[in-house]
């Protein structure tokens, strides 16, 4: 698999669905740091021992079952634009993409399973699947942590639990973490409370891409902080219990909105679909905006569900490696916005018209 | 005719177009100032008189030709929302909006022939056409005035012409104007240049809806200012000469920004169309300038030539009065914000999607 077919296997982007809370969860992700026993965390190992992690991690891995199709990048081998595309589709972090050599990235054929080698630690395993999803995402890390640890001696305390490069990561080495959609609290200016109630919680709370990305698209992912003390399936109910709770005050948020702004909110989502539909110049910040409209249209039966998936592909197609490869090369900003608002016309080219019957105030 | 059956004789409404400057002159227009000999001003007639000027002018009006099949409102008889919508038509002035009883409009059949009764003046006969039409106009309008003279005694004096409530309608009580659309010079910012030469050559400009409007939607009434001292040939002849080179300015100032900013102007008139097609709230102040972007298009061949005349429609459709006439009654602003983008989504669901073809970059 190549960097093109990655792009291009649209059918396998989106995982399987089969959670209630599609309208507010975009996906589920669970990642698990560990490191071996007899090497150096990755900053401080030297060239040839990051070599030799390198290449021991990948046989190990090509071994476990579901991963024997999974393709391999090496980090020295991929563009700059190629790493850009990886980092926007969420499989690589972007400690990643500014890594010596030595670091690699295993894909699995569905995308659903991204190992990195030698990030901040010398094994980053990751699954992801859309929707909500952590027994199902826990149940397969799980299986394939075994697998590796069957084969290679993780360096690992009985005290403490797995060792890291950062403290921040030891004991359980695992971050647990959902996308959500919260547009409702967004525009109702209760996010800000939301957020306070949640850091208390002992979780964090970033923007689609990560540490220090802002809330673009009302999108944020929540994440546990803490991975000592207490053990996985601990970590997950009690981040599940907090993130059932921002779902309920979502869906509260926009029955309040739907009551008070009726009007307002039927004429915002039917300008982004005129704006996104018609545009001949779309920024990445103005794009991710406007989607967040459209996917909250089609929560509230403006669009057909399948439009769901439509947005979810372009929150992420419409970041500026995805369309600067649509360019074959990186593109200036200018040209860039221009290509974006092709493609995405294109697209809303082949949905229904919106409908605002179910929207109508009474 | 009723004002209802006004509205609907919408095939009526756009007189003929034979005129080559369609893309930019909306409309033409000549009014003549005219008082009878044996009254005093309107302003200074009592009531009995304004009663006595009113049934004279009429009956000898009801004898022209062209003019028989004319309607009479009296002021009296109309609603506020009435004279509204025939202000809004350019049929009738904001002066006799609020004038006392005693005062009356007549309207031709076409709508082409316009006669206030004791406004500020006696009679103040008005021709409009679509387009830039002095010629026709000032051959009828001379051919009424004919008339009316023939009937009765129009105050005027052999030494300064014909005496107005006014005297800056002294002499010819003349006044020529017409409605340009200039959205190029305004972009290019070039609109204050043109002003400060229009009115050094003794020309008025104004919004589309005359003294102390803006210029909203980019249209301009441009008038002589003086009516004493010149035959009122000499006076269309000079106003004329300076429209064409305003035309000039405007065709100019087009290819220029067609030239250095065409992806700008794409993305804005694309985005116009998709909140005209798709807003559920629309203020008249933002439909104005949306249709302007509209107008624009058509001239470039975004969309079929027949959306002018659409657009032209609009341009009085979308205003408070008009749109408050389908609510049947005055409407709270927000109401009608709503009605408006209901009329705008139908007429433009009947419209091409825009084609940028001809204006893409090459």
């Amino acid at each position: 698999m190549t960097i093109k077919d990655l792009l291009e296997s649209k059918a396998e982007l989106t995982h399987d669905r089969r959670d209630s809370n599609g309208p507010v969860v975009l996906s589920s992700r669970i990642r698990l740091a560990r490191n071996l026993a007899s090497y150096p965390f990755p900053t401080r190992a030297n060239p040839a021992q990051r070599r030799e992690i390198l290449s021991t991690c990948l046989s190990t891995l090509k071994d476990v079952t579901g991963l024997k199709t999974a393709t391999v990048f090496k980090n020295e081998k991929l563009s700059d634009l190629d790493k850009k595309i990886l980092f926007e589709r969420h499989l690589i972090s972007r400690d990643l993409m500014h890594s010596a050599n030595g670091s690699g990235i295993l894909i699995s054929r569905d995308q659903s399973v991204v190992v990195m080698v030698n990030e901040e630690d010398h094994l980053r395993i990751q699954v992801l699947r859309n929707g909500f999803q952590f027994k199902n995402l826990w149940r397969n890390i799980d299986r394939i942590d075994t697998a590796i640890e069957e084969q290679l001696h993780y360096a690992f305390s009985p005290k403490v639990g797995y060792l890291t490069a950062c403290p921040t990561n030891l004991g359980t080495g695992m971050r647990a973490s959902v996308m959500m959609h919260l547009p409702a609290l967004i525009t109702l200016k209760q996010m800000d409370k939301v957020l306070r109630a949640v850091s208390q919680l002992g979780l964090a709370v970033r923007g689609l891409f990560g540490e220090g990305s802002d809330a673009s698209g009302s999108i944020f992912q929540i994440s546990n902080q803490t991975t000592l003390g207490e053990g996985e399936t601990e970590i997950i109910k009690r981040l599940s219990s907090v993130l059932d709770t921002i779902y309920e005050y979502e869906i509260n948020a926009r029955e309040k909105l739907l009551e008070s702004e009726p009007i307002k909110l039927r004429d915002k989502i039917g300008r982004a679909y005129g704006v996104l539909r018609n545009a001949g110049v779309l920024t990445s910040a103005e794009t991710m905006n406007l989607l967040s409209l459209i996917r909250l249209g089609v929560d509230l039966g403006t669009f057909p569900a399948e439009t769901r998936e439509m947005v979810d592909r372009l929150f992420i197609e419409a970041q500026p490696g995805h369309v600067s490869y649509l360019g074959q090369k990186e593109l200036e900003s200018e040209y860039r916005d221009r290509l974006r608002a092709h493609l995405i016309r294109d697209y809303f080219k082949t949905i229904a018209e919106p409908d605002f019957h179910s929207m109508e105030p009474k």
